[in-house]
């Protein structure tokens, strides 16, 4: 993973450094929003998660979007930190959900403090979300972002369900995913073109384009976690499989197995029955079935759908980086 | 409380009949916007609380304040049905922090179904709420109730750490009570008036109602777990004492206590050491300081605070129904 993540440094930083101006602004309205005069636990706990180094990767996203459309305002700033405020009350319950004691790097809220104050902190941030909203004067924002933050509480009940379930398919794991990822993304980029006052055109050009990163990064996440293509497995590999979750390459294996194959998914992700040399045993189904080259095929295609969504405009550095940032999600898979 | 439910069903039941028509859409709309396609755990999770039999006093309100505004539309109902949303969401999150196991006579969804889909339920009432609200067009309303939401979330936090803290003033109390009742009273009154175009000095009465009515009634609701004034006490009596939580009635009575009956109070509340015949020693100290009739004051000029708002309607059904709930969540204590 440290290679991976130096190389990764590239698309993301460009991008980055493009919107670095609007990036610093973002980041006062944010401390600025999360204060909480009655409450002094609410930004310690926002800041140990908002200042804990994440990418911001979903905000730049906003940013650039608006970019893109030559916007000249100043409610995309504002935008940007809803994006980041939902982003972390979802990270947050989500930690509570999922009994996360570690986020990147870092003991989770939910272990430094306790559960409750995850829990309600996370709906702080989310109510902060829509006041802000509130602000740029747009419903057609509001509805959006709104519409997602409830895409992304289906599907993590969905995903709830789907754990240890080999009946899951290609088309509920892609409703899982869209709610754990791409329906943020896509509302992210897509209001920075509604906001911006875009063509029609370019507005549904730019949700597509989150759509299919979002989709694309978290299928390439997903097939990481079996250590990509090359299945060499780094640290931590195999997360998912000891946690019987049913991603992409499981799906294909299991559909794709013979009885003794299906046996053995059985066993171990329905059951949750594993011992030794058990992922090593997935690893080689998994190359009986092409299950891990056609995921990645598949998160390849959502990445040319992304890049291509990005002919509704013209030619700029904004484009190029963002471009580059799908193509790159999954590369870093190989 | 037998004799004082019964009672109770006097002006609640009044003003309910009085919308019964507009509550009967409210419940179709509600039924209709808590199904998901996608994850059916999400309406059988919200049916379990909603259908519970709760009064739907909030959903109420709103209606009443629309109909005292001489309103005419349809987005009261959807309003309505946001607040109930709302209040569902706060509910199920409430339920998971304090780890309630029981709720309106019913086992609670976090012990039924788990904190998890407790917590993700409530996200996805949440987002919901906010649809209903998007489709009402009303920007105010939006700022209006993502700001009550706000005050909830932070009353909650707060209410976290006031527990067991001797140094919580009635300023703080009230700040606490407002975030547990009072905000989502008031936004649910207020928001009726708004969509009805009522004129400026009439929806401020309105917020001004539902303030001072959800701070008489959780007054009330913490003088009465003291058994009200006569300080007899019913069944599951002192519940708030044994878990340490610093209400009214204890503010009162440490801070015009002697060093003695400190004394008491930090062992019992602060150190929560507490042993037999700790409660009816309490009860000695509240009146010994006049804690609980004081109390009792306190909440009853809140509802003739909540009465005097009503000025500013002339008279009607509607109206005297809703004074007479606010003078009946106090009578209901002594």
């Amino acid at each position: 993973m440290t290679d991976a993540a130096t190389v990764q440094e590239g698309p993301f930083e460009r991008l980055s450094s493009l919107v670095a101006g609007d990036m610093a602004q973002v980041n006062r309205l944010i401390r600025e929003r999360m204060a909480s005069e009655n409450a002094p636990r609410i930004p310690e706990i926002s800041a140990h998660l908002i200042e804990a180094g994440g990418k911001r990767l979903r905000p730049i996203l906003t940013l650039a979007a608006s970019r893109l459309c030559g916007y000249a305002g100043e409610h995309h700033i504002r935008l940007a930190a809803t994006v980041e405020f939902i982003h972390t009350a979802t990270l947050l319950h989500d930690d509570v959900v999922d009994g996360s004691a570690k986020r990147r790097g870092r003991a989770t809220a939910n272990i430094l403090w306790d559960n409750k104050s995850s829990v309600l902190v996370g709906d702080y941030l989310f109510a902060r979300a829509f006041l802000l909203m509130v602000e740029t004067g747009s419903l057609r924002v509001l509805d959006i972002l709104s519409e997602a933050s409830a895409v992304i509480a289906e599907g993590e009940v969905l995903q709830l369900t789907t754990a240890h379930d080999l009946t899951t398919d290609e088309a509920r794991y892609l409703k899982v995913i869209r709610g754990k990822t791409a329906a943020l993304f896509a509302a992210a980029t897509e209001v920075g073109g509604v906001i911006a006052g875009a063509p029609e055109a370019q507005v549904s050009a730019l949700a597509t384009y989150g759509d299919a990163l979002g989709i694309a990064f978290q299928v390439a996440d997903d097939l990481l976690d079996y250590g990509g293509t090359s299945a060499r497995l780094g640290k931590n590999p195999g997360d998912d499989f000891r946690e019987g979750k049913v991603t992409m390459p499981v799906i294909l294996a299991y559909q794709r197995g013979d009885d003794d194959a299906r046996a053995f998914w059985r066993r171990t992700i329905v059951e949750g029955k594993q011992e030794e040399g058990d992922l090593e045993r997935a690893l080689v189904l998994f190359g009986d079935t092409d299950a891990l080259t056609d995921t990645h095929a598949r998160a390849r295609a959502q990445a040319d759908r992304a890049v291509a969504a990005l002919d509704a405009f013209p030619d700029s550095e904004v484009r190029d980086a963002l471009a580059d940032i799908a193509t790159f999600v999954v590369d870093r898979t190989v």
